[in-house]
């Protein structure tokens, strides 16, 4: 019998290794980051943000892939921006010193984890939005003798969580401002949970509603961190509130955090829609995000003409939105030329399956020149790269010549 | 700095550990297999196996939980079913010695993965429906100097993948007998994709042509294999698939495997229904299979009257169907007192977070005996386990008194 240990970390979905050839040497189906659109994205959300002032703290949960943290680090982020204790823990295990928990820290055992990374220095930031949480909080970080550094989180009426108007989030900073073990570190708030019949101008009056109850808190000297924050913004509109902070001059009181995650990345369905609308909006922003996050299968059966079963399914890619074919490639095609998928369609994806309709001319598959072949590999767009990353414990990082130059990790 | 190595394993969502407390130790959110329900389900399926002189390979691709596989064959299960090559690897190096690849074996690097079993002295069964694939595996397993016992495929006219009718299979298997490397062992096929008016009829017929399929296989002496099998039968239909079988007095030609997975958890959703309509066909099986997997999650924010939003999002449960809140517990309680969520509805899920529609009589959350506080407990099911799962890299194994008996790893 096979001794299992040595191998452990090989014995889930593939076996990637560095060097490897996309298209001959990697078990299919595998999840692929291309390197020139991941570069071009990683330095334009910097300069994105560069240059409306703000920090940037991109969003962990979209990919929990520290090799991804550490490009988004090296490029000039802030610090990482995660949505639980263990996924902080994750991070800054791999190097992440600065922790934005964008999120109410829930739970002793919770609490724990994040104890034990403030004593191991961590630079470590959650919200709050009720009394019964700070209640909470304070009594656990009392007893172990640490001080927490909080963001009140201002939330909407119908929206998801976070106080529901300024009053509320002054009565809680009044609070915090007379217990030790909470510091009040500034502002937060999501404008993604933001409705109405003109989004666009509900996220500006949303954007300035935390500007302005902000600098209440600071009008009552209620913010004790020497160095506040005010933080926002999720993928889809992060330029109308880097806008908005900009416009609002809000000087050395609060440093302005983004905290967009799926740019690394971006995607082929909602957010290339959301950044279509941006670059609408904002004309002047350069050549736009790019998708650089694949999944790539095989086609496994042509049963029935004009139908192809693909060893791709919902444990592997997001299906939020069904799949789209991109590109298809011979298996062991040294030359890597794409052969075209135009007028394919995903119908229905099954747990390990996706059925793909061909298009009308190729109702007879057979082995023509170009015409589709079991065996044939299939690169998949996806919408929504969260619900990508977290089907992968390995993700291929890839070069223009489809090799495999970083095999990374996550850590769901 | 932390030194990562040494927990690397403990990085994931969670850090439970064999002796905690689910209510106090565990960090949240987190997956959760009862022990009564497991062991009972485990005996009830293997009993119903025997009971129509059926073998049971349960598919693994459900849970991808070694433990569980070790749990199913000390029940008496035949093998384990699986879907991919990465998985049957993962299951071999955890002990499973027989594997049932219910699906097509697809590329060079998924074939030298099964080479590899092979020549490991795992018992290996793929399926091919096309001469394509078998030409594939022939020039392979040839090069390899390698017999791969492979079963055909019989699909249905608009289902996935499979031959058509019994001609296709006829002549599919006279390829496979002209062909040294590939030993012909039987006829597999799968309902789930049955569809009909009456599907129930529908799916008898389906079972019936696959016994004819089989015994014209027998009948021109195509099966190689001194142990033929005929296979079949997903979660939902497997009553109707082991009838069929047993009707139809296959003697010593061929062993029915049925391969039901679900089954080891059962599910609150489409499972629970399916089961429902099996006793309701078969009054006279036994107390049938009950629900065993649940995903705890606490309360973060009562941030409106009657809304409760919950640490519990897409990446930590099914979302086929919305999950289906079940009990609540106060953090810590030691007695460990179920308290209620009648009239408790989730109406969104988020990557992170669910929204929770709380009954009437709770719009004025407080601090009240029972009624709902920030940091309560709340045990979630959901339908379709399998999609619940590949959610997790740990699961809790708990007993009646909540305390985690055994973590059991995950390898999607």
């Amino acid at each position: 019998m096979y001794d299992d240990r040595p191998h452990l970390e090989a014995l889930e979905k593939g076996t990637p290794q560095t060097g490897n050839r996309l298209l001959a040497d990697v078990s299919l189906p595998a999840a692929v980051v291309h390197e020139a659109p991941l570069a071009h994205n990683l330095a334009w959300m910097q300069r994105f943000c560069e240059s409306h002032g703000a920090r940037l703290a991109p969003h962990g949960k979209t990919t929990m892939c520290p090799s991804l943290f550490q490009r988004q680090l090296a490029e000039g982020a802030w610090g990482i921006t995660l949505a639980t204790a263990s996924q902080c823990r994750a991070a800054f295990a791999h190097g992440v010193q600065r922790l934005l928990m964008a999120n109410q820290l829930i739970g002793e055992a919770n609490m724990a984890i994040v104890a034990e990374l403030i004593e191991a220095g961590a630079d470590f930031y959650c919200v709050v939005d009720s009394v019964a949480n700070v209640d909470q909080l304070v009594r656990y970080f009392t007893a172990r003798d640490l001080r927490l550094q909080v963001l009140i989180e201002l939330g909407v009426p119908g929206g998801r969580c976070g106080c529901r108007d300024t009053d509320e989030v002054m009565a809680l900073a009044e609070r915090i401002d007379s217990e030790q073990a909470l510091v009040l570190a500034g502002l937060e708030g999501y404008e993604g949970v933001v409705h109405g019949n003109d989004p666009e101008r509900a996220v500006r009056a949303y954007a300035w509603q935390l500007v302005e109850a902000a600098q209440a808190l600071d009008k009552d000297a209620l913010i004790e961190s020497p160095e506040p924050l005010i933080t926002a913004s999720g993928s889809a509109w992060y330029d109308l509130i880097a806008e908005v902070f900009r416009e609002a001059r809000l000087g050395p009181q609060f440093a302005p955090v983004l905290r967009p995650g799926c740019y690394v990345v971006h995607d082929h369905g909602i957010y290339r829609q959301a950044q279509h609308e941006i670059l609408e909006r904002r004309p002047e922003l350069e050549r736009g995000l790019q998708p650089a996050l694949e999944v790539f299968a095989q086609v496994q059966s042509l049963p029935e003409p004009g139908l192809a079963i693909v060893g791709l399914g919902k444990r592997d890619i997001g299906h939020d939105q069904l799949p789209e074919p991109l590109r298809r490639y011979r298996e062991g095609d040294e030359r890597r030329r794409p052969l075209p998928v135009a007028g394919w369609r995903v119908t229905k994806l099954m747990d390990q399956h996706a059925f793909v309709r061909l298009a009308e001319e190729e109702e007879e598959p057979g082995s023509a020149n170009g015409r589709v072949r079991v065996g044939d590999i299939v690169a998949f767009g996806a919408s929504h790269p969260c619900l990508t990353f977290d089907k992968w414990r390995r993700i291929c990082r890839v070069d223009e010549r489809l090799e495999v130059i970083e095999v990374m990790p996550t850590f769901f």
